[in-house]
């Protein structure tokens, strides 16, 4: 096995044993992108030289006692929307040509005070606005959309051309290319990892997260990127992160949602989350029927909230150059204009009306067992998505759909990996919690992943 | 003189030591309201029976030793946008006819806890959507303008129709009438006080806040109001308020505006306000000059929240009848409906960053000094303000310039009286303070109102 496919636990402790070195790890990272990169299209920007240069400087700090801790020496990638001093962040977008970044973004500058080693930029829906990265492909079938929009950052850690990445997550962009590439996506609480020197989507719905191979390795980053940063203004004040290793299920309450979630789901998605769900029972958890409040309202929140955001980001540059947006990107922005204020006020009094239901939902349960996506990953190309009641939905509304309530309310939401379809697609388990849970969230996901077996495989890419 | 012209520090002492009875308390009231109300037209609800009746089971209670504080007795007037179960809250418009509510609001059921008098709702401007209050007349001169949109709270205070009364103040609306009526005026820091049960302008702009004859007086009734209420969604987790009795400003870092606060301002309110920052040099404070942030976009930030907010809550009757509003609120109502939301958006992004310009502002000063308003209170139908350099400013446009920023940034402003113009009108000082600081702000308050001499004396209203 290439130490590629390490998890970053596995790699952490063989690096600290000094069984394995950061430079080993960082060229067989980058041997496996050379092999593989160039049908996946993870990376926007490979930045091997530096790479192995930090990997360098990695073992010899290691080599002198000054080991940094568990991510010292580990090989990461950032989606290209998150600022690294004097590399491009070319947000996957024409609008962004020439640029290059003067200082790095506040999870960049934590990543590599924590040691770990930047192997590239991974490519993004343009903007983060789409929920497929056109440019990228499935990690299991060349064929489908990686999902997105942190598309290349799925892509790469479930091809082991990264050990972990980061994404961002507005209305499910860490999670949906997390869970149709068979690996880990935790959107955290709102607030709690800073979101300075990240391009915004839309401000009051972003959050950077990680992306994994397993929900361990998620407990082990997620450290390294939480902390109050006043340069972002909705930066928590330091939430405590404990984790709370658990051996089984008991005790806790699980939701069941009644609606929303199992709503226009693919049966084979639906069986292996009802499936992992039994297992949690059988682990020991109360399974609770919940009601998903304002479930109607989901879709106009989200994109009442969103949408006019975006636009008034990219309204100077969409004025000046419209031709420089994809097409899809373009309509959604032009759309944007056009919003009235009083619909997004609206929408926010929405939000306001779900996150205190949410709350008291959370008192009677401790969190809640979802898909993250109702289907898995759709053939590139595929734009739309027929149910067998004959509706037809925008796969990017489908994708948006099960994540979005986390995204409106702030809690936290891990994917995970709970099988496959018979096309042999990852399925993703969705695990949602009460803001600042995240403890328990990654405790219980590590138990669920335990249990379901074959955690932290890397998909079989024809190299 | 007249038990109606005691301030609430003085009443509350007397109903203590059993001097004066809470029935003799209210009766005074109500005999001064007979007296004046004709002229003034403060109230648009009197409930001379019910106030009657809970005196007299006050005056039982203290009798039987039952004393529940220092509000316990005391005549008081709430402005008609704040529920009182079985009491109409008009909201000084055509489209409340027939409206009674069903429930007290937070504030209601705080001070009727509290053992309060309540004498009856006070006139505001139509739904608090405009600074002068057109029902009521000024204490101090019946043919100038109450200010607003608390104009009916603020005069009963002055005329001594209330000891004190509670206002809402979304861009000045409590401190403007306070100041032009010579009374004190607090809006306390965002999300203290809770807003259940009030009539909403804009949600994330409104505050209700206590207007009293003294600082003093603001120092004993602001604790009856303050707490955590989960009802309001921006409500404060349980922020203590610990009065600091102090008396002189030694060690005190007092911020003087350089720009936006002492432009375009009159130049009697200017020397007024100078004359009274001068005294708290005088008692040791320290006078720092401070630029105001983003000065320039003030106006905009405060309209570009504030209307659509406004809109969206009316949306539905400004369909249905339009013509129940008056002419210069629909015109605001309407103009609201074609804000753009990416504007709105572009709003809220000027808000956090003039917050955190201010969190950085307050780090150099305990407080700033400043005027309350650009000029006295003018004469009824004067609908602009010319300025000696040739521009003219609207009205309403001038009463909310220097109140704005308090509430587009939520932190606490005090006005209080600081002298009169030639024409004997009232000048009012306004203190603010970083976020939650109301006890430095009062007890601050209150040296420089024994400083400046003749707190808590009622106008001179010819009966």
């Amino acid at each position: 096995m290439s130490p590629a496919e390490l998890t970053v636990a596995e790699a952490s402790a063989a690096v600290a044993r000094r069984e394995v070195s950061p430079v080993e790890l960082t060229d067989a990272v980058l041997a496996r992108l050379d092999a593989v990169d160039g049908t996946l299209h993870a990376y926007a920007t490979v930045i091997a030289g530096t790479a192995r240069a930090s990997a360098a400087e990695a073992e010899r700090e290691i080599a002198a006692g000054r080991y940094r801790g568990p991510l010292h020496g580990i090989p990461f990638g950032l989606k290209d929307l998150i600022d690294v001093a004097g590399l491009p962040t070319g947000a996957g977008s024409q609008v962004r040509q020439g640029h290059l970044a003067d200082a790095d973004s506040a999870v960049a500058a934590r990543l590599s005070e924590a040691g770990a080693i930047l192997v590239g930029k991974t490519h993004t829906h343009e903007f983060a606005y789409g929920l497929t990265t056109p440019q990228t492909r499935n990690a299991w079938d060349p064929g489908r959309i990686a999902g997105g929009s942190s598309g290349g950052s799925a892509v790469a850690v479930a091809a082991g051309t990264a050990l972990f990445a980061l994404g961002t997550d507005t209305g499910g962009s860490v999670r949906v290319p997390a869970a149709l590439n068979g690996v880990v996506g935790l959107k955290p609480t709102y607030g709690l990892i800073s979101r300075h020197g990240v391009v915004p989507l839309s401000w009051s719905l972003d959050h950077v997260g990680p992306i994994t191979r397993t929900v361990a390795d998620a407990a082990l980053v997620l450290p390294a990127l939480a902390g109050h940063d006043p340069r972002d203004p909705a930066s928590l004040p330091g939430a405590a992160f404990r984790p709370e290793p658990r051996e089984d299920l008991r005790g806790l309450r699980v939701g069941v949602p009644v609606n929303h979630y199992f709503e226009h789901v693919d049966p084979q998605v639906e069986a292996a989350v009802r499936a992992a769900i039994g297992r949690m029972e059988q682990l020991g958890a109360r399974l609770v029927e919940v009601e998903i409040p304002y479930s109607g309202f989901v879709q106009a929140t989200q994109w009442g909230l969103m949408v006019p955001e975006a636009t008034a980001y990219h309204e100077r540059t969409l004025r000046s150059s419209p031709e420089l947006y994809a097409p899809d990107v373009r309509v959604l922005l032009e759309a944007g204009a056009l919003i009235p204020a009083a619909d997004h006020v609206r929408a926010r009094r929405a939000r306001s009306l779900m996150r205190q239901a949410w709350t008291e939902l959370f008192e009677r349960v401790d969190l809640i067992a979802a898909p993250a996506t109702p289907m898995t990953a759709v053939p590139a190309g595929q734009e739309s998505a027929p149910w067998p009641d004959g509706t037809v939905e925008a796969v990017s509304d489908a994708y948006v759909r099960l994540s979005a309530p986390a995204n409106i309310t702030g809690v936290p939401a891990l994917t995970l990996p709970a099988g496959h379809d018979e096309a042999g697609l990852p399925i993703g388990l969705q695990l949602l919690g009460r803001a600042l849970s995240e403890s328990l969230l990654l405790s219980v996901g590590q138990v669920c992943e335990q249990a379901l077996g074959r955690a932290g495989t890397v998909a079989p890419v024809a190299a």
